[in-house]
């Protein structure tokens, strides 16, 4: 060490305390953490390694299952948000050169094609205004015309609100020897999904939504289609940190001794066990018929205000997601509403 | 939705209680959290667009600055561990083809080059035995012979000990029209590192060592060199969710309005924001005067029982990490060691 002098001295703003609001989160996640996941949080560190940790892994894994109703061996959590899993499964997914179909209703379709586009898939999009969904003939014609390798489909678009059906599509994509990849960050728990059921090969969803987990960590499965895919892959995935071989190992999703990969971000997943634990306890279709009855709810008392449902420019996201999903919520939202349109006329607001 | 029935019932795991046990973490890395960490990481949400999250990203941003000894503005943290933040920079700064120079003294150094080869850089790498570290003279010749962009250096090598000394390193990169990347993750807060003065181009490192928060966030920094070789780019990033020129504005970075571009980890970042906070409140330098005394006081204790500080197989690892780096828990390893030399042979350890 030679006789460097501090050139930056501590910033002032740091030296004050942290000041964190208190909000109810109703827009389109995240959400508020349930009390639960909240507790967990708090918690102090154990090694990312040690064997309650691998404990804790299991269950997680098993809450995935569970949510995503799969028996994929290959089922995990990455250390990243809802972004970082969709680039897990096109990385892992796709080779330079593939043709790559996306459905682009929506900014995660737009997403899914830029990051096609960048590690060198043929990208076809397949693209429709926002508020959308796609029918089977339409995905029958992509199939047909473009012979992907993987389609890509947005379940919840959060971004218009549309819902995805997925019935029949997995078997669809099978057909034309293709896989089927679907985001369901913003819908999962809040809407049916059945992944082997719908023949789906990859899904992934994030934690900051229904699940009332923190932002940081992300749930993805591939089905034995999927997954003979990458250990059959010609090149290595660009990433190392999203390396599906490596994290199928530190996951205890292979039959080899878990290696060390990267340091997974403990505490998240205490966090997540907990989210993966109450849907568990309430049930996935207690969860998806109280996210039922409270939009209903909600739909009803915006047409009492005279607002329909998808008014363009301006456009009001509200979200309803887990804890959040309760009709005092809705009613204070109404009620906000309520004010906002007697202060000002209705296309001001 | 059809008349799908659940194939998969809640799992009987998750239905217990969560059960973390208590540990003191006295290897290298992760170590425990700092009490005012543990508090952050237990607070409620607030949505990763709210001006209030700014501030605190302001915050850290600042926080990083302190740390790193720079004024650097592109300073940031990356949504993952440190291997992500390693992806950040590589991903970034290398383009296929460009020539890509690494010292390989350990671990780090290999997933340096496994990163750089898998993005299509020439990859050169500079090997050598664990423990050695590289001498001026040493990457001179590298930097003759290859004409990389990009020198790799590690300054704590975590799987070996051995520091890497930084003063003169980046002048001698400048000269041959090369960048200098290092990595702190094992060493940032326990040892001296100046970034501007010492001319670094980027500079990364984690949350989960000497900073006593969780892991899941990683700190980055690059120099106006660095910056003018990402946007100057002629291909995109294989990575959008680690796309610098995405994540500086939405860090405040540049001079336009932020967008949205991922979920970042609010939780992990008021954990973040606190752990630099408590860096900045006790002083770089007393921090890394703490971590040299106590290491000193290790080795002398060590010595004490008849143990070499680098003896090969068996390693033993210790880490004293930022509120680990007390004497007390030198006593309690120290004690342990005694135990279990007198239980069973030098050899058998
Ligand atoms: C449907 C959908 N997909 C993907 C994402 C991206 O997730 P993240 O912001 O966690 O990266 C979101 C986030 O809002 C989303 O709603
Ligand atoms: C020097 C060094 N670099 C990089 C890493 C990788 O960090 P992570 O495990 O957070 O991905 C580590 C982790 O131990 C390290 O010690």
């Amino acid at each position: 060490m030679a006789s460097h002098q501090l050139l930056v001295t501590p910033p002032e703003a740091l030296l004050k305390p942290l000041s964190v609001p208190s909000r109810l989160l109703l827009g389109p996640g995240p959400s508020n953490l349930a009390p639960r996941v909240l507790a967990a949080g708090g918690l102090q560190m154990i090694g990312h390694m040690h064997k309650e940790m691998y404990q804790i892994m299991d269950e997680i894994k098993q809450g995935i299952q569970y949510v995503f109703q799969t028996r994929n061996r290959l089922t995990l959590a990455i250390s990243g948000s809802g972004h970082s899993a969709l680039e897990a499964a096109l990385f892992n997914l796709l080779e330079p050169g593939d043709s790559f179909l996306v459905g682009v209703n929506g900014i995660w379709g737009q997403r899914a094609a830029e990051i096609g586009e960048r590690i060198g898939a043929r990208t076809h999009q397949m693209i429709k205004d926002p508020g959308g969904h796609y029918t089977k003939q339409e995905v029958e014609e992509g199939l047909a015309q473009h012979k992907p390798v993987l389609l890509f489909l947005t379940q919840g678009e959060s971004s218009s609100g549309v819902l995805q059906p997925l019935d029949g599509y997995g078997e669809l994509c099978h057909r034309y020897q293709c896989l089927l990849l679907v985001d369901t960050v913003a819908s999962l728990g809040g809407a049916p999904i059945h992944m082997d059921q719908q023949g789906i090969d990859i899904l992934y969803s994030g934690s900051q939504k229904v699940l009332n987990a923190p932002p940081g960590t992300a749930l993805i499965s591939f089905s034995d289609k999927a997954k003979n895919k990458i250990y059959s892959r010609k090149t290595k995935p660009y990433s190392f940190y999203l390396d599906m071989k490596w994290l199928a190992n530190f996951w205890g999703c292979d039959d080899k001794p878990r290696m060390y990969h990267h340091t997974t971000p403990v505490i998240s997943l205490f966090s997540l066990r907990e989210s993966l634990a109450l849907i568990a306890e309430e049930g996935l279709e207690n969860s998806w018929r109280r996210h039922r009855d409270v939009t209903a709810y909600l739909h009803g008392r915006l047409q009492g205000l005279g607002l329909q449902l998808f008014v363009k420019d301006p456009v009001l996201r509200i979200g309803l997601l887990g804890c959040n999903a309760t009709r005092e919520n809705v009613d204070r939202v109404i009620e906000a509403l309520q004010e906002a349109l007697q202060r000002c006329p209705r296309n001001k607001l």
